[in-house]
């Protein structure tokens, strides 16, 4: 420390969150900048269970090439264009900031080195690139030290991945499509802090390996361009429910939230469905999910959880903390714990919970698929944003550590 | 024959085809009257692999109640308000011949005996309404020397079951919806016949035995009432199929009847997913049909098959005779003969046939659903509409005979 080298290797390293929206985004108004057709909103999940850690590092000791290695492996930062441009955007705002203060040190002019590591994996059909992305953005705008806020950030990291700009916050999030064309106003921002509903958790069924059907990148240009019932989600649906869940969510009012989240599930795998050639990402497994989920309801008398699916076959199960026994506790009892994932931080809850509804009264066939469907669950809840840490993927003389 | 009895029995007897849509009949907008919202289109099957067999008699010398029997079960007629409304409307057909003539028997005021029989297992999730109230209304009105033609008959077989109208003709059959109240413009009738284009094959994939998930009346209630996307297809995309498709077929052009066919049942399904609760009707064995469909397609490198789904699991594969050894080749290869159904009037054209397409190029987990999903298949093809037999269920004395 006494001795620091001429050459220093700045680092800055961070943690950010997975997010599961309850209004999807699907479909793009600009490929290239990632503008969507539709607002989206989703709850950020805690990373208590899943985060990605980013380390971003620069130095004028480091080879001329910007780096980045994934879950251990080198990656070709040339040809991917979304983390060139996510790169290139926090550069030029270094770079103005050097401009205007020359007494800080230019490192808008260093080579980047980025080490990024899940721990979650890769298998788990979990959306990766949000986090990816909200975390790669993080921590480089960390390492130079930029003044912005959250919501200004989530405009880059939507170059990376659409969804990334929700993983930017905490809690209750909202990425506002935007109308103008260079994307200036389609920006993330926070609806409600993980403190104003804390109680929000989710159960996420992992459907046993299956490969997927098509892309999501793909799958999206396709419903765009195909689905002739597309344009009525768009335009009409998805903003009288953008501002039903806003107020759903204000209120703490789970009933609502739920029934706005399902329907939007069901609205845009119906678009998928609809679209030329039909995308199915749904599958019987899922669909089991489903029918529990109603029958659980049902049998309650009361809406008490809430599945949504993304561009595949896995549910996540939204629910409330003070209903993890009938919830977590149903799924338990037909799951067994012989199946991974029933554990971690938010075990406690249900640990001693042996069961949820009366089983004799729910859908014998979706119970036998759903045991025999499923690779793993995992038990989370509503999270924070991105977190500052120390815990570095990159040594103070630039070396890789990891902690796979 | 010399000594005819005082009181004689009077009977009629007719067949009548089932029809598959390939412009979905899904939603009412008048439910006692079945007045869709939405005109469709169909084809009618042929009556040598599948039809529905109907004696409909009348004699002074039976007791005072109307019977009917349906494959050896005696019906409860009174509690049929759909069967009581198709006979009034007969009977007061029949009614006004006999007021402006004399010398015609009272045939009005004696009650029915009506017995009719299926040629197929209802197990096998058709459709059978369609096909039993066409040949009820046909029966009736041949018992009753009615003058009306089948498209002002398709108006009283509308009430008994809303796609019964399109079984009253054979080839190719649209049943407009109509604006009237009162429904008296709501009816079928003759796009092209039969012979129009003679060379349409359909493979009808039934699917192992599955509790169906709602039944047809209460699911398209439920879409109606509560789909965001369905108004979409009612008023703006179906009538558009409607003109493409009708085009289609005075072309014979095949793919584009195809693309149509597949699309709209793709849509039809999306609105059912998009009903709360959410309707589901395709499952894995489905999807697997569907894909196998498109995979054909691709490797013919021309649209040579096109798949069609009801309300429920089964997929109907449209295709050409000339196309048979591709299409019908494929599936016989993938599914083997010992699975009940190749076989049949329409079975020459495959019977030598002991591969389609290379099935390494196809899906393999698509192959593997099927294989294991299907409970038979029905090969047929387009046909005619019903047609009057002397195979009487019922015999001159009024007893009931029986084919089962």
């Amino acid at each position: 420390m006494a001795a620091v080298s001429e050459s220093p290797v700045f680092r800055a390293t961070t943690t950010a969150p997975v997010n599961i929206a309850v209004i999807k985004y699907w479909g793009k108004r600009d490929a290239t900048l990632n503008l969507p057709t539709n607002s989206s909103l989703s709850v950020t999940l805690s990373q208590r269970s899943l985060r990605t850690l980013t380390t971003a590092s620069c130095s004028a000791t480091y080879p001329a090439a910007d780096e980045l290695t994934l879950n251990g492996k080198p990656q070709e930062i040339q040809s991917s264009k979304r983390t060139l441009a996510c790169i290139a955007s926090l550069r030029a705002h270094r770079k103005d900031l050097e401009d205007a203060d020359s007494s800080l040190p230019r490192l808008s002019s260093f080579p980047l080195r980025i080490v990024s590591e899940n721990n979650f994996p890769t298998a788990a059909g979990l959306a990766s690139s949000a986090a990816g992305f909200a975390a790669l953005v993080r921590a480089v705008a960390d390492l130079y030290k930029l003044p912005h806020s959250p919501k200004e950030l989530s405009r880059i990291a939507r170059q990376g991945s659409g969804s990334a700009c929700r993983s930017l916050m905490g809690g209750y999030v909202a990425w506002r499509a935007g109308e103008l064309e260079d994307g200036s106003d389609s920006l993330a921002e926070e609806v409600a802090p993980q403190a104003h509903w804390p109680e929000m958790r989710a159960l996420i069924l992992v459907v046993s390996a299956e490969k997927k059907d098509i892309p999501s990148t793909t799958g999206m240009q396709t419903t765009v361009a195909t689905s002739e019932l597309f344009a009525t989600r768009a335009n009409a649906v998805v903003p009288a429910r953008m501002t039903a869940i806003e107020t759903a969510i204000q209120n703490r009012d789970f009933p609502a939230f739920a029934e706005i989240t399902m329907r939007d599930s069901n609205g845009f795998h119906a678009t998928c469905l609809d679209s030329w050639p039909p995308i199915f990402y749904m599958n019987d497994v899922s669909r089991a999910a489903v029918r529990l989920v109603h029958d659980i309801n049902n049998i309650v008398g009361r809406t008490v959880c809430a599945y949504t699916f993304d561009a595949g076959p896995n549910a996540v199960i939204y629910y409330l903390e003070k209903d993890s026994d009938i919830v977590a506790g149903t799924f338990k009892s037909i799951l067994g714990t012989s199946l991974e994932g029933w554990s971690g931080p938010f075990y406690d809850a249900v640990k001693d919970v042996t069961s949820g509804v009366p089983l004799d009264q729910v859908d014998s066939r979706a119970v036998d698929v759903l045991k025999t469907g499923l690779s793993r669950v995992i038990l989370t809840g509503v999270g924070e944003g991105p977190i500052s840490v120390e815990d570095h993927l990159i040594g103070e003389k630039g070396e890789i550590l990891s902690t796979l």
